[in-house]
């Protein structure tokens, strides 16, 4: 049996003899820097560049490797005299090349003269794209898109990051496994919590106390309608709903993302679960037809298709389901992508732009809610997508939509659905080669299950 | 009775008056941006610089006010159309600025050409900064020391907030009572924890349960002999003693900072508790002394003395109490400063280097152990300043020091002391008219008091 480290060497072999395969140019990924908060000797928790990660494994500060035909050079300087005192023993450069299976190891002043003909790929802390921009003698920013072999290296990059190996999705399910147990903490939570904050502390407890850290802002609000609410002072009122979306992110950067809706009072109202039953079978639509080969944007049609189909039964909106669809008119109340790649990062490799989400030569469509979609590839087994239909009502999207949609959209039906201001149900789904796993499977999505974690009180 | 905003905009006006009794030119405060993580839209949260916090008031994200002759002018944009899709509606110009009391309010544009003759202080974000260097005309970086009128302004903010006012301590002491619970929620959570992260977990879950964040990197750890360690993964071991420095910071920035160290089991071994009394009553004797016209770093003295004096009467340390002191064989055991500022900044005002914390003329000391004192100022009533005696067992001092101090120090003594690694007992202390007032009181320090918080179960 091999130890831990054994299979992470393995792993990072693996991926740099594919990236060999792909390129025959070195690259360089730098780690990157702690970002200072308030001064400089406060910071931010460290999190290195998802790039590094990928074929480094470990979150190393201020380190940078090279790849060349499938050799790793590590370059990175043993700690500073006296960091002991501040920061405890670490481990030396040896120790890390042999943590990581390093080929060769130098320290940092060495970089310089290893840089000849290589790509990188920007990091985002403005420290290390200064030092990337020094080293390589050209601009190199996080916001200006790749050229060249920058870019050539992007997209072998993209190409080896949209499925997952086996080392990846150790880390995701964990991920996965423990963004279930907060979500679960933080329904418990629910009926005796005041503020939306105190749900919110009772899921990123469960997180903290993994030792892992959330993998984005989460949201835990009563106004689900706000897409990226990261506020928490709402007092939580019986009639409310809790939209939660959070996910963890494990040491070596593997995240997971999930979001549940459930009634703070511990019962959907009539109004709110007849909405949550149409969001719910949109996502287990979409879920159905993940599959190899399926187009993902044709997952997000369809559950458009499947809210619309609900919304026309609830008496909300008016006419053939795919005819509203084609007319834009679901996303009026579902204004967003069907959901995104999962990975090291929460959208995978969002920093590329969308070289990542993007097959080559598709653009993102114009039309509105469609322009949101973040991924718009066919499927392969091994990726990781999400799937995250939501219903919401935006005010202002409606006003707008009010004289837009007279006829299409039924508004004194709508008003009775005052109480759902928003809803969201996602999951994190790996394709299989015959189909898909749903790696939060663990949470329960049906409306009664939710109620009933939400009346299971907390756990001494 | 005022209500909060009208006490906010009194707040904001005195202050602004203060400053311009101080200077005579106009001062610009950036408030900063969002720092990104792993790519442009997965961001950190949101710290506003504390410059501008302090001035401001509130934490608007890419503002920026101008302060002249009392007048406060602000500078920020309404949200962009579509926004209140994603972040929901929030005040335009108009509003915030009746929130704070501003004079005049313009776009962001119209800076460029308010700026003449203008002081800054840099932010730490690179956006900012950047933005700071190009509308100023001038390198404007927070590792650049300020100059010239910078420098004035610098001196000027350093004189308004090495006291606090109402408004401040206001925050301050919401701060402090929101970290004493955080830490008895830990002290509560140990016996039923495995992990070090499990009680940094119920730490920080008390704190973001009230809407709030830690000030810095919560230290919580068995090996409290690496100072500023931020790992959280060791096991508990029945005879392990933690070391806990987590603190809260309110909505508004304002900052608390508590240490205790407690045994895992519950009950201090004789060695840790004989260790735990001597550090208690470094503490102590420090908090009796502080009062209006003492030096900080007399202070400081007092509490190596008053820590050798019991390791002498251990019989770890041999001679002279403040002989040991004199020759810093204290700082074997005892390498950090007494304490510093505390304010919006958990090292208040460190972004402005030794110009906050050393009187003019003052320099830091080349001694081992006096070097790191942060603080070194004749105490005035309204400072607020941590009180922070510890004891640590550092692999790498006591290796340096075996042979250093083979006569002064018995070793033979110290090894009997094998299971404290590291115990530091922190309060936060604000200097009054006649004395002091511990902000952080409603924490016991005394060990028998610590064991029975362990000892209380978690409430349900």
């Amino acid at each position: 049996m091999k130890n831990n480290s054994t299979c992470l060497i393995d792993t990072l072999r693996q991926r740099r003899q594919k990236l060999a395969e792909l390129i025959d140019f070195p690259a360089v990924f730098w780690s990157g820097n702690s970002s200072p908060r308030n001064f400089p000797a406060n910071i931010f928790p460290f999190r290195a560049s998802s790039h590094f990660l990928y074929f480094a494994g470990i979150p190393l500060p201020n380190a940078v490797i090279r790849l060349e035909a499938g050799k790793l050079e590590l370059f990175t300087d043993d700690p500073a005299p006296g960091s002991a005192l501040w920061h405890g023993e670490m481990p030396n450069r040896e120790e890390i090349a042999q943590i990581i299976g390093a080929d060769l190891t130098y320290p940092i002043a060495e970089l310089e003269s290893k840089l000849e003909g290589a790509a990188t790929i920007a990091v985002q802390d403005a420290a290390t794209w200064t030092q990337q921009t020094q080293t390589l003698g050209r601009m190199v920013l996080p916001q200006l898109p790749p050229e060249g072999l920058d870019l050539e290296l992007a997209k072998a990059i993209v190409a080896l990051r949209l499925t997952h190996d086996a080392g990846a999705l150790t880390e995701l399910r964990k991920a996965a496994a423990v963004s279930v147990e907060a979500h679960k903490a933080g329904m418990a939570a629910t009926k005796s919590a005041k503020l939306e904050a105190e749900v919110r502390a009772a899921m990123e407890g469960v997180i903290i106390a993994h030792n892992m850290t959330t993998a984005y802002s989460s949201i835990v609000t009563v106004h689900g309608e706000v897409l990226h609410n990261n506020q928490y002072h709402h007092p939580l009122q019986p009639g409310d709903l809790i939209l939660a979306d959070v996910g963890a992110e494990t040491k070596t950067g593997w995240a997971a993302d999930i979001t549940r809706t459930f009634p703070v009072s511990g019962k959907f109202s009539s109004t709110q679960r007849d909405i949550y039953d149409v969001v719910l079978a949109a996502h287990d639509a979409c879920i159905a037809k993940i599959s190899p080969g399926v187009e993902y944007q044709d997952i997000h049609l369809l559950g458009c298709i499947t809210l619309a189909e609900g919304l026309v039964d609830l008496g909300i909106l008016k006419g053939d389901p795919e005819d509203l669809v084609a007319r834009d008119v679901h996303s009026v109340f579902f204004p967003h992508g069907i959901g995104h790649l999962l990975g090291l990062d929460v959208h995978d490799m969002e920093d590329l732009g969308d070289l990542s989400g993007y097959e080559p030569g598709r653009k993102r469509s114009d039309r509105f809610g469609l322009g949101y979609l973040r991924l718009n590839r066919p499927l392969r087994a091994g990726m990781l997508v999400t799937i995250e239909p939501g219903f919401y009502q935006v005010p202002a999207i409606i006003n707008y939509a009010r004289s837009q949609y007279k006829y299409l959209i039924d508004w004194e039906r709508v008003e009775q659905f005052a109480d759902v201001r928003g809803i969201r149900i996602e999951d994190d789904v790996l394709v299989t080669d015959d189909g898909s796993e749903v790696l939060t499977v663990a949470l329960p999505t049906d409306a009664s299950s939710v109620e009933d974690l939400v009346n299971t009180p907390v756990p001494l």
